[in-house]
This record gives C-alpha cells, sequence and structure tokens, in this order.
C-alpha cells in the first residue's frame, strides 16, 4: 500500500460540482487500494471574498485577525469535501492546520512551519480513513491561528508528504503541468514530463507560476516527488524529481518571463566600502524581495546602482530607497516599470557553453537590448523592455529547440 | 470596572456597516470604563449558505463535518468585528470556541457545555484588550469542533458571563426585548422592563423566540443577569432577573402562542402500566421533543393518548408512533397540523386563584373549543385550532389588561 498526498488548488474546488469530481477522484484512488490525505485550499474565489469584506469594514486588518478570517476559506472546502466522499462511501475527516499538527512561527499572514505532529492523521489513516487537512493554515507555538502566505497550500501539502514518508506529493491545479513556455504566449509549447527539483527552482523564482518557491524547496530538502496535474483533464502532468545523474540532460528545459517586477535605480552612489550593504540591509529589513542587482563601473568615485523588486512592493521600495539614498549621500531615485524578465532554465547548461552567446544572438537579431544579466549554473535572465518581452520568448523557444 | 458579556445576534452582525456600529458601540462600553467580552453568531444569513452549499455537495452530512462547516461562519463575524474595533483605537482578540476554554460532550451539532477553561480570556482582558468569541461553537473531549445546537450563541454568552463572574449578560438581537405579546399579533403589546427567569424560561419554552430555553436555564442555575436589548435602537430593553420576593407580582406577565407544532393521536391503546412509558420511551429515544400530552379516560380497557411535538419532527414521530402504535397492539395513529398553543406566563398566577376560569372564559366567549391543557405553578397553556390563534391571544391580551 502507498501513501499519496493529493493537493486542490482553489479552483480545482471552486463549486459544489468540482468539489464532487475531487471526491470522485480521490474515491477511486482510495479503491485502487492506495492511502491518500488530501489537502485543499480555500474555493476559489472565497478568499478574495473575505479580503472584500476585511475592506468594507475597516481600514485596519491586524495580522493576528486576517489570519483567522482567511482561515474560514479552507475550513469550508475541507468539510464539504468529507461531505462529498461520505456520499461515496469513503470515510473521511476534515482536520484544521492545527488539527493536523502543522506548527508554526508567530509571524501572522507569513508563517513558516517549524514542525509536523501528525499524531492525528496518522490515528485517522490507521482506520482506514482519509484525512482531509486545510491547506494554508498552522497553529503558532503560541497557540494562534496562522498562515502560511503566498503558495501555503502547496507548503502545507509537501511538508506533509515529508512528514509522513509519503510516496509523492500530487498537485492538482488548473493547468495540466509544467510547460516549455507559457502556451498563452508560444504556441508550441508543450508540456515537460519530468523536470529535475534545481531546474523548477529555477523556473519558480522567475516568473513560472506552477509551483509556489517555498514548496519546491521543501520538496528537494526532504526529497519528495511532486506530480503537478490538472484536476480538469486528470491526464499525467509534469513530475519534479531527484536528477539522474544517468540521464543526459536537456540543455535548455523551458524558457520563463515574468512582467511583475520594477527596476528602481539610484544615480550618484559614493562608492566606497558599506554603502551597498547600507542601501539593501535598510531595503530588506522593510521586507522588499530585491530580485537582480547591478552596479555600474564607477566614475570619480560615484557609481549607479540599480535592482529589480516586485511591482506590489513599489510604493514601500521607493520610500526606503530614497531615505536610503539621503542618509549616504547619493543622488536621485528614478523608477522603470516597463521592465520585463526573460529566463532559460536547464540542467545541461553547465556542460554546454555558447547557451549565453546563442541567447544573446538572439535577442539581438530582435533588436532587444539587455538591460540586465543574472546567471546561476542552470539559468541565465535577461531583462529587456516590457513591449519586446513575448517576441523574446517565442524567438528563444524556437532557437532552443524546444 | 464592571465586567459584562455582549452578545450580538446575525442579524446584529448582518453586514460591514452593521459590523461597524457594534464595533461603535463596544468601543463606547470600553470607554465609558467597563470591561467588556463580547460573543458573536455567524453574519446574517451565513449560516443558511453554507447549509445550503452542504446540501448542493452532498446527500450525506456527517455531524463532525457539518459542525467543522457551520463554525466558520463565527470565525468570519469575529475577526472582521476585531478589525472594526481596531480601526477604532480598539485592542480587540478573536477566539474560536476551542481557543476560548469551552470543552463541550462530543455529540455534534447539539453539544453540551462541559467545562469553561477562560484562561486566554482572562489574560486578554488582563492586557485591557477585548476578546470576541465566537458563539455556538466549542471543542469536544476528543479534540474536535463541535456546535451547541439552536440558540448555541446565547448560551456561549451567559456560560462565559458565569464563568467569568460577569455583572450582566446583555443579549442584543432585531427585537428591543421581551413584550407583553408578541406585537404583529397585538397592536397594543409592550415591552416588560423586568421578569422572573422563572416567567422567561416558561415564555420561552411555550413559543417565546427572543432566547432559547438553555441560556434563560444557564442564566438561572448561575445567578447571570441577562439584558435583552435590541442593536437597531441601543435602548433599554428587558431584564431576565432572579424574582424579588418583596414585589408585588404581575398575575399575567405575558402571552405567548406558538404555532409551530402538530397533535399525533393513537387510538385503542390498551389501558395497563407500562403501555404509556413504552410509547414515550420509543419516541423519546429517537430525538423528538414531546410537549404535551392528553389521554383520555379508559373505556372498556381501552384509551386515546394525543401528544404535541414540534412540526419539524413529524415524519419522524409519525414513523416512531406507528411502529410503537403495533408493538403494544394499539389501533391507529392520526396527525393534525392545524392547532396552535397559547399561553399565559406570570408568577402572580401562584397567589392568585381564578386566572385559569378568567381564560376559559375569555376563550369560550370567542367560541373556541380548548382541545388539551397544561399548566405548570406560573403558566397555562391551551391547545386550540390554529386558526383561532391570532384572535384568542388579542383577547387574553385585554382580558388580563396588559
Amino acid at each position: 500500500m502507498t501513501l499519496v498526498v493529493q493537493k486542490f488548488g482553489g479552483t480545482s474546488v471552486g463549486d459544489s460540482d468540482r468539489i464532487r469530481t475531487v471526491a470522485d477522484h480521490v474515491a477511486r484512488t482510495v479503491r485502487r487500494g492506495d492511502s491518500v490525505v488530501v489537502v485543499v485550499s480555500a474555493m476559489g474565489k472565497a478568499t478574495d471574498d473575505l479580503i472584500r469584506l476585511a475592506h468594507e469594514v475597516s481600514a485596519v486588518q491586524p495580522p493576528r485577525e486576517l489570519d483567522m478570517l482567511l482561515t474560514a476559506g479552507e475550513r469550508i472546502s475541507m468539510s464539504l469535501l468529507c461531505m462529498a466522499l461520505a456520499e461515496l462511501g469513503v470515510e473521511a475527516e476534515s482536520f484544521t492546520g492545527s488539527q493536523a499538527g502543522i506548527v508554526t512561527d508567530a509571524e501572522h499572514t507569513r508563517a513558516k512551519i517549524l514542525e509536523i505532529k501528525p499524531h492525528r492523521l496518522l490515528e485517522c489513516l490507521s482506520r482506514g480513513a482519509v484525512p482531509v487537512v486545510a491547506g494554508f493554515q498552522g497553529v503558532s507555538t503560541d497557540s494562534n491561528v496562522t498562515t502560511l502566505g503566498r503558495g501555503g497550500s502547496d507548503t502545507t501539502a509537501v511538508a506533509l508528504a515529508a512528514a509522513l514518508g509519503a510516496a509523492a506529493c500530487e498537485i492538482y491545479t488548473d493547468v495540466s503541468g509544467v510547460f516549455t513556455a507559457d502556451p498563452r504566449v508560444v504556441a508550441t509549447a508543450h508540456k515537460i514530463p519530468s523536470i529535475s527539483f534545481e531546474e523548477m527552482l529555477e523556473l519558480s523564482a522567475s516568473g513560472g507560476r506552477v509551483l509556489a518557491l517555498r514548496s519546491v524547496e521543501f520538496a528537494r530538502n526532504y526529497g519528495v516527488p511532486l506530480h503537478v496535474r490538472s484536476s480538469f483533464t486528470w491526464e499525467p502532468g509534469t513530475w519534479v524529481v531527484e536528477e539522474d545523474p544517468e540521464m543526459e540532460q536537456a540543455v535548455v528545459s523551458a524558457i520563463s518571463h515574468d512582467a511583475s517586477e520594477v527596476k528602481l535605480t539610484l544615480t550618484r552612489v559614493p562608492d566606497h566600502p558599506g554603502v551597498a550593504a547600507r542601501i539593501f540591509r535598510a531595503v530588506a529589513d522593510r521586507g522588499v524581495n530585491v530580485d537582480m542587482i547591478v552596479q555600474n563601473t564607477s566614475l570619480d568615485g560615484f557609481t549607479d546602482i540599480s535592482f529589480t523588486a516586485p511591482k506590489v512592493d513599489l510604493p514601500l521600495a521607493r520610500e526606503v530607497t530614497e531615505a536610503v539614498a539621503r542618509e549616504v549621500g547619493a543622488g536621485t531615485v528614478s523608477v522603470d516599470t516597463e521592465i520585463g524578465r526573460v529566463s532559460l532554465v536547464g540542467a545541461g547548461m553547465k556542460t554546454h557553453p555558447g547557451v549565453t552567446a546563442t541567447m544573446f544572438e538572439t535577442l539581438a537579431k530582435l533588436d532587444v537590448n539587455i538591460e540586465m544579466i543574472s546567471t546561476s549554473a542552470i539559468r541565465i535572465s535577461c531583462v529587456i523592455r516590457a513591449d519586446q518581452l513575448e517576441a523574446a520568448v517565442q524567438a528563444l523557444h524556437e532557437a532552443f529547440g524546444l
């Protein structure tokens, strides 16, 4: 008997019919002889509705209360799924994050899992019943209800799979797997049958919206094979697994793009040790996620520093950057919202020189100017003009024969 | 400094505006210098919406999962109220039934409170913050989420008031207090400033919908003064308190009526010891709430037995009664759905003879036939035809000079 964790996202449990369809799928898995632990998100737009209600009621949302509010969402979807399973003759019990033993730190709205105490889930499994666990939520060490932030339900699923020693963690979503590029941009993009944790990490970090970065990290750290697939088609999706050293790797596995960032530039920054550290410490302390950083060659003891950050963090990023610019005696702060980033990801890149050259040549042919560059062992990212992003993705997809 | 428990029902927190109005009232109470513990129900029709969703998803609703589902309702209203209080500068923290220490038995959908462990509420109060507690819900001794059934939020409020030694428990609802009769039936009905626990118990048991019977019982047993009032007008309502033996009591305080019951009659029941016990044990074992019972004078060793029960229990009551009728060798079972009950309640009745006579005379003048009679020391109830119920209430209200 194999234990699998099946995680269903918001669109997968979006209405009564979808919940019954999910119940049917879980029931089939059980009848096949496998043990299943189910993790669910809140139904479709339920979380958005609750947030809208919170804004209607008050301009102030204490994080503890926001967590209390939002966790109502999974409570509804998980108990409804248990009812649908009961109608199919499958015994199921719902568990809140707290009941499932998901212990977190006390950072409301973005808590980190500290420990899993799954004894109630194990007891439920030992009775042959299906535990249905609320994704996204936990209980803090001081007994308050917490949420795990963006991608929290994926993290719950992977953490439970690790704690329970599950054979796999199936992530059901509204896309049928990981693609060589966004199919809305590249008509010939196709589903990748299998990809390594490292490649998936790079894809998630560079604009791929299929899996949250932290859930992939968790899966890699605990060696939990992930299977990303669609609850609309039920066809096999993409496996995210340990890299097989025996296998020859694709030079480039996928092309991702991201138009959700902005670029901030500080001009005339005094170029001596410790200045850059002060700037990025100040930005980090306010919780702004800096992505790429470029520092110009110094001229007359001054330099320009540019960095990218999420668009949603722009007001905060601008405020803190302007403050620190005054402190260190730098010049002005300028903002560019019309940037886009295109990235190549592939484990085979490590052993194949020339990928960077091909990328740059392809972009040059399109008359695309490269504004910033960042690389890892298995990824190359370029910041370009936002309005050239889609053409760049299409050309690169073809140039690397995907 | 006085501690009060303020309970707000579903209509009182029915939408964003109402929640802000409630927050304003709680803030005023705090600024007056009182300590407040707030208990909230789910918003308006939230519970009905969740039940409808459950029926859409499945024909089977395991009670444990129904409780998990419905408790999402108070979670939403209580966290929203805390946000509205935060905007007014009042520190508040929401607590689920479990977090508030409301320990119940394991009877899902109709759990009974076993114990209150209010240490988290006391800690919150000691910091000068306002605990906002989910009504209607608790946690069972085996750590599952339970609900307290009908009137559960009132029970939560009274139980907390008792456990915390509160000076009073204020029940805010959509009516402005307890009336001498239903104002929709009797135009001259007026609000009663103060009424005894015993009278309120009789009113709740005989059709008054203002307070749930069990919350009044709880308040009486623990001596918690109740103040029933409207969150729409905020004017003083009705106090429900210990009877003052020094005060002269009204002979009749109020007239209640109830058209929510049916009458079942078993004909030709063998009239020997133990038969009635078998019948009503069988009915009770299926959870049917029998109200009034009348047994005819025996004739030839046979008798007829009639009893009333809630209309909602009719299918179950009929099934079990027909089964037990066969077992004891009785005749047929007939059902009368067109009955109504009118009741006089008054603590002064104990010392004033003639109330029954006046009641019967008043009904006789209206040509109303009395089909069943039941009395307590401070109540007289008569079952009559449903279509004569309103006229009977109006005539009695006038006859007793209310």
